[in-house]
This record gives structure tokens, C-alpha cells and sequence, in this order.
């Protein structure tokens, strides 16, 4: 067999400057003298995909998602290629490559592909050659040979996708922050950091807009069972945090984390005239645009007509905001109007499904802090709540608050171990 | 048959900010209306390659050539995807392509690779279906998959050779400069626009130093018959410089132009030993490592010993002096030293065949500004002079005004006509 390898990935914050890029060349000299074979994903260097993005949306309102792609996907060229070199420079035999060399196959939904396939041969040539790969992530290309980029988050998927494809021991995220947390802790000065976390529960908290991880990341290491390690880029001693397999010795706490996604907006439609069909009418055009919809509430319908709201994701507001005008003229809705100021409050738990009253429970905390509720939605292991986005602090905070998150939950086994000692006494 | 087809060049300071993108969308859409196809050809926005560059220099002391394509190609992928967004916006249907995806194959000779073949079979069929291709220019992959880039003034000769295998009526280079000069009009203001010129006149000027072309665009364009045309991005309604096959109605001048090239260093071998194959010895190290040669002088020998010295351009100085220690030692040179503070100067004129002295009187200039001569080298129609580089301009404005080139050269039939004239009086 060959060694043992560990794909990393490092963010956008850890490749910010050239002095980051040094330190994580250090790193790698470090981990490759352990005796593994390393595959490095990177992100583009810190700004420099909003800077690409300001610029594209300074020339074009509405600009074409293959030009998108094809002009994004240069700042992870530019960081692998820098990175190669720092690691050339210490002597490590070290070689850059792009989605496309790395055989990063993707359907061809532009700013948000789908990994179709991996054809890894070269990857693991090089890697029999004893070099280290450093991937452009977020990239791949189409059956047309067209540049395409994964979408947010898409160097956590490609770095995912690479050690399931090469058969990785761990892939290991890291990040900016040194875990996952019970809250965003530039909100919450006491949240605390978990030190694992199973699939399930980082599923949650992903597809709830914790920004640690996006859910296809998570998802593609579920489905393929490779644990993944986020830790922090900076700290090089800390742990971080553990995503693998539910232990079935951990406790299972009513509420794991709290998160707030502010990056969300609401379009409303007013007076949608109220037949069977107009749902359809309404969110189909979306789907074909590739545009998610995540909460839709319709109100009690008055004299045939009813109100719509629903929320996306804010960097598809004005997309949607176009579809939908001409939807609302099509099915004779009065008035389309859209918030950008709001936030998604979710409280996240396994241990929900055994607890009554988790729900009454939130909404009677940002009740007594007169934070008002547009929207609702829930499932068997999570409260959803759309809110101003002002109020976002403040609620979290409280929540975290009531529901102690603050405090370790003790594991059954260590729980165990001091009922033993005590009864030796 | 098709439409007819214009191949344009932008240069970076054409596109180095949002505003000139928009001048430069401006103008094709205007050159569109003419009726024409059109596909443009992008350098990376200025600056953009020289911030990338010295971030891999700070990286690494000598920077994989591999890597530094990697790096670079990214340039014009963004100015390629910016310009197609600016298209768009004005409505043209309009396409960024990769060297790759235009089909631009090389070999593997990276950051100076040369073109094997284009596959322009994509361009095609887009611009069958009416859109204005953006390609990035200096860019194509070699058989293996890998970027590389065609070297200095690479865009331009991407530009031509595209022009050609998409069967083009004309290549425009479209640049800073509004045309082909006497003298690089920043040294020299009296310096003269000429309207033509011939491609073996411009072939001597790019192979010494004149910024405007790089000779290998002008050897293709020869090659291929395909005229090229410089001229400004800026002014719209300049007409610029055609160069084309020779006009046996133009006169010729003694003298047509004056360049001075301070792009170069030169390397001295003291002490080599006097014997066979010593050439061959310090040279082909250089060959191997792909890096030219220009001037090379050798002492006459004393004791058996001998002083060599040789000039290149400055940027592989660094790369051409760590071989030559090596090339030192091997072969008993006592001594490798280098200066970076030189310049080429060079007079060249396709009249100098026929006009005896013309070197005479180069020498007799400068002897009377008492600027020093390192090195000289001539040809049929050409002189060239190493020269210190502080004398530069000292050195270009006395030979332009020495030789008159601030005046247009009398065209044949324009002379015939006033004789003509004359007798009818």
C-alpha cells in the first residue's frame, strides 16, 4: 500500500498575504516530514473574489455566469501557484493544478456546478512521484471544456471530493476559525467550541448557513464516510473540531448551536390572485435559474387572492427580483417587494426530538427581548426564524443564554467513570 | 464565403482600469457595426503581471517556470472575462475563451513557449453564431494539459496567429503607442510617425528593442502575408502604422528608425582558457536552459588565456549567472561578473546598403557627446552599440537629429507628380 495522505484545505484568510502563504508552506513542511503523502486545496487569496466580483458587477448588471466562472477561477489559480512556490522554495517537490488538471469533472450549472466525476490519474502519478499537489479548489469543467466554479464554499467540496477520490486517511479544513462552535463567536464572546461533531448535526448547522462548512461539503463526507477536521490555519496546536460518525457515548444536548445567516432576503408578492397552478408559476422559473428557495409562507387567502413571501440567499435577490416581475405580470400578483435586512435565526439540537417545548422556549426569549418574528419553520431537530437582521445579536445571545450553551455537556462515559469512582468510595 | 474578419489586439494599458474596458467594449461596438466579425484579442490589465511576478518573487528566488504560467495566465483570463461582461451589457453576444479553449497548442518550453498549432474549430462555429470572441491572449497548454505562456509580447503574436488560422483580413494591435516611430517619442519628442512600414524594416526594429512589436508577432505576420496594423486604443481616429509587404513606391531612407533597448545586462567571463570547445561550453548551458544570447565578444588571447563577454536580456540575467559560476568552475575562468546598467542602441535602415559611412558616422556622434561604446555589432542595414544606460537618451536624440529623422521622407510618385507639374509650367 502506499502512504498514508491527507488532503488539506486551506481558506481564503490563511492564503490573505504573502506572509500567510509562507506560514502555511511552514505548516505543510512540517506535516509532510510525519511521512504522509499531502494534496493541499486552495481558496483564492482573501478579497480577491470580491474584488473579480465588484468589477463584474461594475460593467455588467446582470453579469453571465460563465464569465463569472472564468474570472473567478483565476484567484485560485494565482494562490496555488504561489503556494507551489513557497513550497519549492523549501525544497519540497511541489506542483499546482487546476480543476481541470485534476480531472474536476462538473455539470454545467455556471457559479454553482455539481462535481459529476474525479478522473484523479494524474493526481496520483505525481503523488507516486512524491510531490506535493497544490489543487486550485472551487473550480472544475464542463463537458465543453468551459471553466466552472462550485459555488460557495466550493474549495471545502473539491478538497472533499479529492480525498474521497484518492482514497485520503482525513481531510482537514482549515480555516480561520479553530472549530465549530455553539454560536459564532464574534457575537457570542461565551460560546464554546465543540470538539465533535457528528454528520448529522453539522448537516444542520451547514444547510442552516453556519459558515464554517457549506452542506455539500458535509454531505460529500457523509456519503462517503471521511472524517473531516476543521481547525484553525493559525493555531497549529489546536485540535479543532472532529465531523465524523455519531459516537454513540456522546450525550446528546437539547441544543448543540445556534447559528444566524444574514446573508438572506425575503421577496414578497402581494395579491397573488389565488388558483391551483400559481405556486408552480411562481417557483419553477426559479428552479430553471438554478435560484434555491428555502422558507415560503402563504397567507390565508381574502377574496381569491393571497399573499407570498419566501427567502433566498441575498446575492440571488436581484436575479430573482427580475424573474419575478415578470411572473408577478404574468399571474396579475399587484406588487413585488424585497427585504435584504433580514436574518435567519436557527437553533440546532438532536436532542430536540425528546424535549417538548424547545419552540415555546425560543419564542417566549426573543418575545421578552420584543424581537419580532416574520417567519417560522421547524423540523424534528431545529427551530427556524426569519428576524430583522439588527435583532440578530441580540437574540443570539439570549438564546445561548437560556439554553446554557456555555457548559460542556459531560460524556456518558465519563459520567459513568465518576459514578464508579464514587460508589469505590 | 463569410463575413469578413478583424483580429484585435488590446494591450494592458488599453484595459488597466473598469473606464478603459468600457472604451474599449465602446469601440468594438462601433467596429461591429461596420459589419465585420471580430474577435479580440486581451493582454492582463497593466500591472496586473508585473504584481503577480514579484509576488513570486518574494515566494522564491528562482521561480518554477511551470508555476510563473500558472501564475501569469490568469491575467488575461480576468481582463478576457471583463471585457466579455462589458460586451454583454451593450448587448453584443460576446465569449471569453482560454488559450486553451481557442485551441492554442504549444510546447513546453514555459514562460517563452511557442505555438505549434491552433484548433480554432470552437472560434469558428461562435462566430457562425454571431459573437464577438474575447480570447485571452499569451497564453495556450502544451500536449500535457499545462498552461504556458508565449513570453514577452506574447498577446501579439497569439493576436496574428489567430488572424491567420481563422483566415483574418487584418490583425490590429491596438496599444498605447499610436504607431511605429523614429525614435521612442518619450526619448526623442521630434521623433516621427511612419505610415509604413515594411515587414523586413519592422523585423529589424522588434529584434532590437522597439517595445511597439515583439519580432516573433512580425515573423508570423510575415510568414502569413498578414498585415498588421499598430495603432492607439485611445485615439480612435488616428490611423496608425501598417506594416505590410514592402512598397517598391516608398523611398528609402538611410536611416528609418533609432531604438534603444535597456532591457539588457551583460555578462563577462575573465580569465577563460584559450582552447577548443570553450565556447561551446559556456554557451550551450544557456541554449539548453532556453535563454538567448545576443552580442558576444572575445578578447584576443593573452597566455592562453581570454576575456569573454556576452549580452542578454536583463530579466534572465539572474537565471544565465547562476549557470555560468557553475560553467566557471568547470571550465577555469578565473572571474563571472554581470551589469545590468547597459543599453542596447541601434540605428536601423534598409538604405544603409547603399549609403557607405552611415557607422562612421554613429561613432563620430557619440565620440562627440563622449558617450562610451562597451560593444558593437552590425549588419547589412543596422548598426547596434552597447552603450551605458544613463546615455541613452543623450545618445538617441543626437543621432535622430544627426540623421534628420524629424523629417518625412519625399515618397517616389509623390516627387514624379510635382516633376510632372514642374514641366507643365
Amino acid at each position: 500500500m502506499s502512504k498514508s495522505l491527507i488532503v488539506q484545505k486551506y481558506g481564503g484568510t490563511s492564503l490573505g498575504t504573502l506572509e500567510r502563504i509562507e506560514c502555511v508552506a511552514d505548516r505543510i513542511v512540517k506535516l509532510r516530514k510525519t511521512g504522509v503523502d499531502i494534496v493541499v486545496v486552495v481558496s483564492a487569496m482573501a478579497g480577491e473574489t470580491d474584488k473579480l466580483l465588484k468589477m463584474a458587477r461594475s460593467l455588467s448588471k446582470n453579469p453571465a455566469r460563465r464569465e463569472i466562472d472564468m474570472l473567478l477561477s483565476s484567484g485560485e489559480r494565482i494562490s496555488s501557484a504561489l503556494l507551489t512556490l513557497a513550497l519549492q522554495s523549501r525544497g519540497i517537490p511541489a506542483l499546482s493544478m487546476t480543476g481541470r488538471q485534476i480531472g474536476l469533472q462538473t455539470d454545467s450549472t455556471h457559479t454553482r456546478a455539481r462535481i459529476k466525476s474525479i478522473d484523479a490519474q494524474r493526481a496520483r502519478k505525481m503523488l507516486k512521484e512524491n510531490h506535493v499537489i497544490v489543487v486550485a479548489g472551487f473550480q472544475g469543467i464542463n463537458e465543453e471544456g468551459d471553466v466552472t466554479t462550485l459555488g460557495r464554499g466550493g474549495s471545502d467540496t473539491s478538497a472533499v471530493a479529492l480525498a474521497v477520490a484518492l482514497g485520503a486517511r482525513q481531510c482537514e479544513i482549515c480555516t480561520d476559525v479553530d472549530g465549530v462552535y455553539t454560536a459564532d463567536p464574534r457575537l457570542v464572546p461565551q460560546a464554546r467550541r465543540l470538539d465533535v461533531v457528528s454528520y448529522d448535526e453539522m448537516l444542520e448547522m451547514a444547510s442552516l448557513g453556519a459558515k464554517v462548512l457549506q452542506i455539500r461539503c458535509v454531505e460529500f463526507a457523509h456519503k462517503y464516510k471521511m472524517p473531516l477536521l476543521v481547525k484553525s490555519s493559525f493555531k497549529e496546536r489546536d485540535k479543532g473540531t472532529l465531523i465524523c460518525e455519531e459516537d454513540p457515548k456522546m450525550e446528546q444536548p437539547v441544543v448543540s448551536g445556534i447559528m444566524c445567516d444574514k446573508n438572506q432576503a425575503k421577496i414578497t408578492l402581494k395579491e397573488v390572485p389565488d388558483q391551483p397552478g400559481i405556486a408552480a408559476n411562481i417557483f419553477e422559473p426559479l428552479a430553471s435559474a438554478s435560484i434555491s428557495v428555502d422558507m415560503i409562507i402563504q397567507n390565508v387567502s381574502e377574496q381569491g387572492h393571497t399573499d407570498l413571501s419566501f427567502t433566498l440567499e441575498r446575492e440571488e435577490l436581484n436575479e430573482a427580483m427580475v424573474i419575478m416581475k415578470k411572473v408577478a405580470k404574468k399571474i396579475h400578483a399587484t406588487h413585488v417587494s424585497s427585504d435584504a435586512k433580514i436574518a435567519k435565526l436557527s437553533i440546532v439540537g438532536a436532542g430536540m426530538r425528546s424535549h417538548a417545548g424547545v419552540a415555546a422556549q425560543i419564542f417566549k426569549t426573543l418575545s421578552a427581548h420584543k424581537i419580532n418574528i416574520l417567519m417560522i419553520s421547524t423540523s424534528e431537530i431545529k427551530v427556524s426564524c426569519i428576524i430583522e437582521q439588527k435583532n440578530s445579536k441580540l437574540a443570539v445571545t439570549a438564546l445561548h443564554d437560556i439554553f446554557k450553551l456555555e457548559n460542556k455537556p459531560v460524556k456518558k462515559n465519563a459520567k459513568n467513570k465518576t459514578a464508579k469512582k464514587m460508589s469505590a468510595v
